[in-house]
């Protein structure tokens, strides 16, 4: 006989654990560039939808199969085992699903906007099927970390420090956006490209733990599961709400202004830190579980961005490695009953850092060769032109996930991008919709070797205007008598290029090397957009009307 | 004696299902253009708004009330019957209004984007008071239907295909948008604004179909409703994730690319599929069904919109209307109980089919009368001049839903919409913010004739400088006695005029007429944006100060 | 021996109550513009966070500590009392906590993009430690009002009236944004930027609220609260659709166009409306609650804008003020067991009134005090500067929200903006991204004075080009012996100048003093977009190559 309050309890936990998915979608989206907003979805997309298949083929029996040696539970292909308690099977089976499917869609934040979509997959699917369910086996399936009175309630460990631990192997194999670090290895700040969805993502993602955690009580009979059930509410929104508090004062305090991703990367370190301990520690210390994961947070951003020099781009290694950790084993000093702050010595603190150092090892070592598996077969990153253009247009040939918007991200290329744009000069045709005019004003006299520098870089039309100019000094001016002089006009020449194939720079530096002396009379480069060009000879327009015609 | 826990599972599935509107409501934005969202949120909202009431008011008896020989309940004027099961009766009447209104708005997103906002909402009133309840009587009220034994569990047939063959009807009797096939009648792209909104409405409607499948027991007592509950969970989610791996695997392999929102696609087909049976099919059945309507759905969208030439902007008649009859009749090959593919036997699969065709039949023929009325009474479709500027400021008097961003619509104007715009001379009002500089580099020799057409074309001023140009053919480099000879410059001129209720092409056709002779010296023209002009002796501003001056 | 039931309704009910922060979020961000987005984000983000945390320190205790005289109830810091009832305390503490978080950030939409985020933390605060829970305390803490038999069933007055007064008391002392009123008084309008979030956030409202309503019976066992719980989604769900539907009747009435952003607020308007007596009111009173609180909304929006000249960017005052105070007294009109209009006389109508003007009285008075405190102290309001720059940048040091998109914020700046720009030279360095070239074509017999204008106002370089123009009035064309003239071109000069420091206005302004004489050849200015600037001798780029060299 099952009970319907256990059922619905558990299918209302299941239904609003599946979404966080749009809640890391759109957060992971926003705290991107506009150019991979597309692959992003896809990955999100694809992980929960293959990491739902695999774990009803293969993933749900390691996990909850009949314990093997305290390893391995035993496999349980398309699940035909009952697993039914006070309710029924599939109820136990959706519950798990979503749970997997979030470890797995934590790593795309950390690999976001390099990672090839086939390889993304490809670990997706291993980290679903077989990887995931061993570790949830120890501490959730009868496994020995279980045996050993391991606690980790809701997933600090068995789902967030999962996917963190693999997002690092990720990142750190994968290696850097192009332009992430410049030439001295200094980190450079790649803004998002949406903030609002963003913080819609870390919304939809606390309203969401509510199911995460407080479903995890997987029953609401009896005043025990009763009493759980709405401290874990409490203790979920406090540690959620102080992480947030904390990671703000901590940059006020630090830069000077209250940063705003970094808020909203607090609200999601007291999430996941009170994910293991939400039922055990009191709301006092769900505020200090918030206090310290709220701090740790942006300090652990920093380190892996400067010391470590690892490319994250969302802070999931942070925020769901270092925070799920740290949650885990302060359950050993927070837990009212046991913890060692409330008098429960230091076995139990003990069990909850061997469980997390052992899962850290597990996944780092399995994930790490899953990574460079795939790395040294089929490629785990994408070619640098890919990278510059964008995923989006490069891997599922979207031209802009904003179609109608002006976006300039290439503006918020960074210098190596830029530099490696040239290297590899890029086809001129994914930059259709992009042509400039680079006007050079200087002396009449460097006509000639202006003409000619940029003759080598293949400039195919140019047009040439005398005029008169002066680039006043203001406060210089000249005196005559004691009378000022007005800034005088001198004869110059203005040669007009518009260019879309050849990078804008190539032409700066060519008249640099034309008309460089180093004297303030060199002359002023100014570079304007140009909507459209049409060779009237030929009717072609765009880029088109600028090319070579072969005659 | 109500039941608490059914009553908690109807009212929770009603809230879930309601949460589907701002599902549709972001993907149908985030799938069309900038220049509607204002638009389509609009006929989002009023087709809930306007069904609620409607529902209330006449609809709910039709479906409820006492049946009339089989075909259609007794009219229960704003619902003073008693409808209590083991639930009171209003949770049963708001379950039913969010079901109706789904149905309702999945019309919107095939009607998108030229479909006048007062039809819409007396087609939405009509569909939400008689023509759903009607059909859905047949289905779920004790009507022909279901006293067959046709099995809709939660509304493939009765909520979607009703929506999708309605959504049907109104594209193919609206026509296509201008521009969305070619001269020759092939189709063409019109990308939609905002992938990530499409995204997140995909990610939303799966979250709430939890509660549109799984409420659908409307019982939530017993081990056979609490079973039903937690399959219904797992064959939900497995026909949606299949559906959209199997939708994205069919793009990669055909075209070569994932294609993203043909993946989102795959969900809802998946979802829609499953609908029917998610109670009575295994979950290896779900994956099946997930198969094939994720399979369908993409050939589907094709055919619809390059066979049938049927414009649906959303894909919402393959995802709604196709999907919902395969799943409806997939229910009459894989039920566990009574499927022919286990042993069941074809009578029960010849009574899913003819539910299927007599629900078709009832609203494709319902729903083109009513279309048919409207169109020929106050009218269906906007103006060509409304569809081009776009029905935000046209219907809505809404500037831009994305007030402060620069967005190019104009440059998403099809090139129909661009000739209709011309011909139709719009009023250069509604470009107040948009002027253009176009510069026509030429021979000195042909000012004459060129600024005989430019006058012929009313352009109002003009400045003509004289330069030197080239147009390099670049390795066309002449050579003299070996050696290479640069560029030579030729005297030429530049013409400038900027524009803004005169369009852009008129110049670029002017200056051809002036200036085509086919030879490669015939010039080039230069088009960039403008973004403010000043008339000195009146201060007029910005298109004014391009005006002609009556003295 | 707590209920499963009961604890799993409020549960549901709080998480669904918390889901209305992402509402409320992407509701004002989209109302507002994007330079603003970030601080309306964190404001929102730290309402809740601080609420939250405020509410379990302190507030709680006021709210529903033992009663004392029937004014306040006995501080309880962190909360270790028992206020369990069929459900566990803690259930009990975090729905209202919820609740009254929902208060303070009602207020954030109407302070938005002026207030001092420092400030806003500090008004949030006191709102949620103690205000709140003292009228919170009259109404549903067992004070005076709830005596009284003052009915307020989910808080259409506790939550709604109170954010609302809150929010007119902050928006009246704040003074409206800069050029939200132009010198005559006239009111402007200031588009928002993004209505799709608007909608969106609409929409996740109206979901919510299915458990703001539905949860506040806080019990889900026995007949009477089962099919109150039935009769308060219904009730729900019908203002809120009536709401939308006569907002948006009554702006197509008004203004010819239906309203998209008016019939959003009609929605809330309604849904506002219906709070307070959602249990006690038929459907039939609900339709009557949703049109006069969807018709009283607009009215009320336009006498505040208009009348009161107070600026409240998204209608908060309006929504939750104004329709919570008409909800709560129609309750003593409409309640079908002791309503006015179902003869149960004015004694009940009297102590709806009264609970109203008392609550409003105790919000005016402390809010004020508060805000005016404030004000003195460290000041309530941003910088003219930090204003018109956007709180993004000021407050938060982030470039936009919108990184790699095109914003045209600055478009949107009112005139009011920009001439307190001007007054106030604001440093170049904000506006780094923009510079702009002025080219003005007048007669060459004016360049003297020209040169000397603009060395006045510091210009530092321009280019003098010699051309020919003409500015031809159409239908003006010369006759010379019964045939047309063609236009003549006469001799002009083009002044070319590039600003980014110095304000195009100024530039302008100066080539007026310069060139005006009133007659039609005095000349254009065109004003036009440069990407980049280049100075050769030093390399520098953008702005910088613009500035004054010191030698």
């Amino acid at each position: 006989m099952f009970s319907s309050v256990d059922t619905i309890w558990v299918l209302l936990g299941a239904a609003l654990v599946f979404f966080m998915q749009p809640g890391f979608c759109v957060l992971e989206v926003g705290l991107t560039r506009a150019k991979n907003a597309g692959n992003i979805i896809m990955k999100n997309l694809m992980d929960f939808s293959i990491g739902s298949v695999m774990f009803w083929i293969i993933g749900f029996g390691l996990m909850h199969g009949t314990d093997i040696s305290g390893i391995i539970g035993t496999p349980d292909p398309f699940i035909t085992g009952d697993y039914s308690g006070s309710f029924p099977s599939w109820a136990f089976v959706i519950f798990h699903t979503v749970f997997c499917a979030t470890a797995a869609t934590i790593v795309s934040g950390a690999m976001a906007e390099r990672t090839k979509f086939s390889s993304y997959c490809i670990y997706s699917l291993i980290l679903s099927a077989i990887i995931y369910p061993i570790s949830g086996h120890w501490i959730w399936g009868g496994g020995w970390l279980s045996e050993m009175g391991f606690h980790d309630f809701a997933g600090s460990t068995a789902v967030h420090m999962v996917g963190g631990v693999a997002a690092f192997c990720g990142a750190k194999i994968l290696g850097p956006r192009i332009g992430k670090y410049d030439k001295d290895g200094n980190a450079r700040a790649i803004p998002g490209h949406n903030l609002t969805f963003a913080a819609l993502g870390v919304f939809i993602l606390w309203f969401a733990w509510f199911g995460f955690n407080g479903g995890s009580t997987t029953c609401a009979t009896g005043d025990d599961s009763l009493a759980s059930m709405g401290l874990i509410f409490v203790t979920t929104n406090i540690a959620a709400a102080t992480g947030s508090i904390t990671s703000m004062l901590f940059t006020w305090i630090k830069y000077g202004k209250p940063d705003v991703s970094m808020s909203l990367n607090g609200v999601l370190a007291g999430l996941v830190g009170i994910t293991a301990g939400c039922d055990v520690v009191s709301p006092a210390g769900a505020f200090i579980i918030g206090l310290v994961c709220g701090l740790v947070c942006p300090i652990a951003v920093e380190f892996i961005d400067k010391k470590l020099k690892v490319d994250d781009p969302v802070g999931a290694v942070s925020v769901h490695g270092v925070c799920g950790a740290i949650g885990t084993i302060m359950v050993g000093l927070l837990a009212t009953d046991g913890g060692l702050f409330y008098g429960g010595g230091t076995h139990f603190l003990a069990v909850q850092c061997i469980g997390v150092v052992s899962v850290i090892a597990w996944i780092a070592v399995t994930m790490t060769a899953v990574f460079l598996i795939i790395k040294h077969t089929i490629g785990i990153r994408v070619s640098e032109e890919e990278e510059i253009i964008g995923l989006d247009i490069m891997e599922h040939d979207l031209t802009s996930s904003y179609a109608g918007f002006e976006t300039a991200d290439r503006d918020l290329t960074t210098p190596e991008e830029a530099a490696a744009a040239k290297a590899i000069e890029i086809s001129h045709s994914h930059y259709e919709g992009k042509m400039t005019n680079v006007s050079i004003v200087c002396n009449k006299t460097k006509l000639d070797v202006l003409k000619r520098e940029l003759e080598n870089i293949d400039i195919q039309g140019m047009s040439v205007t005398e005029l008169q100019g002066c680039g006043v000094q203001k406060g210089k001016r000249q005196m005559y008598r004691g009378s000022e002089v007005g800034a005088v006009l001198l004869p110059k020449i203005r040669v007009d290029v518009v260019v879309s194939k050849v990078p804008v720079q190539t032409v700066v530096d060519a008249a640099h090397r034309a008309l460089y002396t180093g004297a303030s009379g060199d002359g002023k480069i100014f570079i304007s957009d140009v909507e459209n060009v049409v060779r009237i000879s030929t009717g072609q327009q765009g880029t088109e009307a600028l090319q070579y015609i072969e005659h």
